[in-house]
């Protein structure tokens, strides 16, 4: 469905040769190095830029809140996203600060929404069907998000970005998430259910045998990818795996918040394991299961700010970070152009 | 000579409740939370801001290079101020990055400095003695120093700065930053010497040795932090140490850069214990014995990026975070204001 080819890695040795010759102890700028470097292959260039910096958050709803799995109640998601498009919610200010464009979709949620600039309708159906006890959406309805995305993206990128982020909104995602995690992953529930909203133990185990049930459902099937993403997923999910996938196909970078932006990330490695190089995970979620989704992909989160709030909120205050590793590049003066003597 | 007073705790009710009522799980914005209410604790506001952000970057040189402690010749502390002049460093870049004002202060350079509206002429001698075999500088160029430092901080605080970051700059300073650090929490040489710039293995035990020889050198005398600091310091650990006390004496927001500048924090919290309460330590160096001074102060950094490059650069990239922590306390929505349910 995509075409996600491996970086090209012929101004590796150029790239990094300008990045040794900065005014600076070698490799004494650490991770912006090593974001540096991947943001100059993803563009093939020395001299690398981010342009129109976008984030779209997706909101959507869950069939599985009917087994109590969320601390708020599903009326929330709709009021968020009103919430969005006044620009009040945590998301909305850290994009203002940053000059990121912000776009909320409606990937499938269970209410009216008014038109609005900020707003972008595309919703599936008013919320997933309750995973326990049947397929979360039918697989046409998957195709149908991914695709969505796609063209969502498809969009930004012939605006100028060549930067994106994504977050979500959707009260139960935790649950749809943790359940692909465990699916995608082979591990048990237990190792995948956190704390979501700020559920107590007890809370944790109910939500564990909820997603427990639902594998016990899928069990012995051999699913592809998608099948897991129809099976278990959210709208809001499964249309970012598609936009994930086309950014990375676009040779965007792709900025992936935390514990539900990383299982829609983790099923995109899934079916395209380049999508990984176009990916910066931006923040390590306190969600207990985030931490082993990323070291299941091999990747390290940029900051661990213990937050856990979704909505892009991660993406978007590393964002500042990313600047700086591009502008490092084209701004810091060589030993020779400084006239500093090198080590 | 400083007077710090603990922070007051009266609004911290109320400050606690504006954070719970944002449109957020409850605490979910993790260590931006406990930013947001250091700030409005230290400015005792709901209203938190940060105005005309400040970066002053310490620069001298140490008579200990004489032991051949470094990877660089000394020449390139002179070399660099000239960078900072002409804008082609890191702290540079960063600084125009996030619209922080920028200086470089000559706290001791063994060299030639022009005349320039970056650089403020604080010096107090062309470098220190090697503190092996005597001590660093006497009592009363350390007074001197600290004195200077809060001058230069009363001058940036008069121009309407209510938060500031301090960075250094000093061939051998890891050096007398680790010495500092050994002699003020009573550690060896070895649990406190790291790589500095760049030093392999041997070096680093050579390192640790020429430390223990001023150790013991210094060794049965009960030293006051201030004859700590005339006895192992430099110039620019000395001065920022007087600049920090005063920035907290006039509530300001101290932002902390990594090993160098907290071995200077370090020194000020055993001369004024509360000084901790007004500094935010912006990023985890890797210098090995950083993490244990972070500890002993009981603080945690902000940002842990693998960097080890001194200037301020922990600070000047940790910015739009503490931006970010004020931003969310002015403009988020509250679940009543956005018509939100809470849990």
């Amino acid at each position: 469905m995509f075409t996600i080819p491996e970086l090209n890695q012929q101004l590796d040795a150029e790239i990094q040769h300008c990045l040794n010759n900065k005014t600076k102890p070698l490799g004494s700028l650490g991770r912006l190095e090593s974001i540096a470097l991947q943001i100059c292959r993803i563009q093939q260039t020395l001299k690398p830029c981010l342009s129109q910096p976008q984030m779209l958050v997706f909101a959507a709803d869950h069939g599985v809140v009917a087994e109590g799995i969320s601390l708020f109640p599903q009326a929330v998601t709709q009021q968020m996203v009103l919430n969005f498009i006044q620009g009040g919610a945590a998301i909305n200010c850290f994009c203002r600060q940053h000059g990121i464009e912000f776009r909320v979709v409606n990937a499938g949620v269970n209410g009216e929404l008014p038109e609005d600039s900020i707003l972008i309708d595309a919703s599936i159906a008013k919320g997933t069907q309750n995973f326990v006890t049947q397929p979360a959406m039918t697989m046409e309805q998957c195709e149908q998000a991914l695709t969505k995305g796609a063209e969502l993206v498809d969009d930004r990128h012939k605006r100028g970005a060549n930067v994106i982020g994504f977050g979500e909104m959707g009260i139960g995602n935790t649950t749809s998430a943790a359940a692909l995690m465990a699916a995608a992953l082979g591990l048990s529930a237990a190792e995948c259910a956190g704390r979501g909203t700020g559920l107590e133990k007890t809370a944790v185990e109910h939500k564990a045998k909820v997603i427990q049930k639902a594998l016990k459902r899928i069990k012995g099937e051999k699913l592809s990818p998608q099948q897991m993403l129809a099976e278990l997923g959210g709208f809001e999910i499964v249309m970012m795996c598609g936009a994930m996938l086309k950014a990375a196909e676009l040779k965007m970078l792709v900025l992936v918040d935390g514990f539900i932006a990383t299982s829609a990330a983790l099923m995109a490695s899934k079916m395209h394991p380049n999508f990984i190089d176009y990916a910066v995970f931006c923040h390590k979620s306190k969600e207990q299961g985030h931490k082993k989704m990323l070291k299941a992909m091999g990747v390290e989160a940029l900051l661990d700010l213990d937050m856990r709030l979704g909505e892009g909120s991660g993406v978007a205050v590393a964002y500042p970070l990313l600047v700086s590793a591009v502008t490092f590049v084209n701004e810091m003066a060589s030993f020779d152009s400084a006239g500093v003597d090198n080590a």
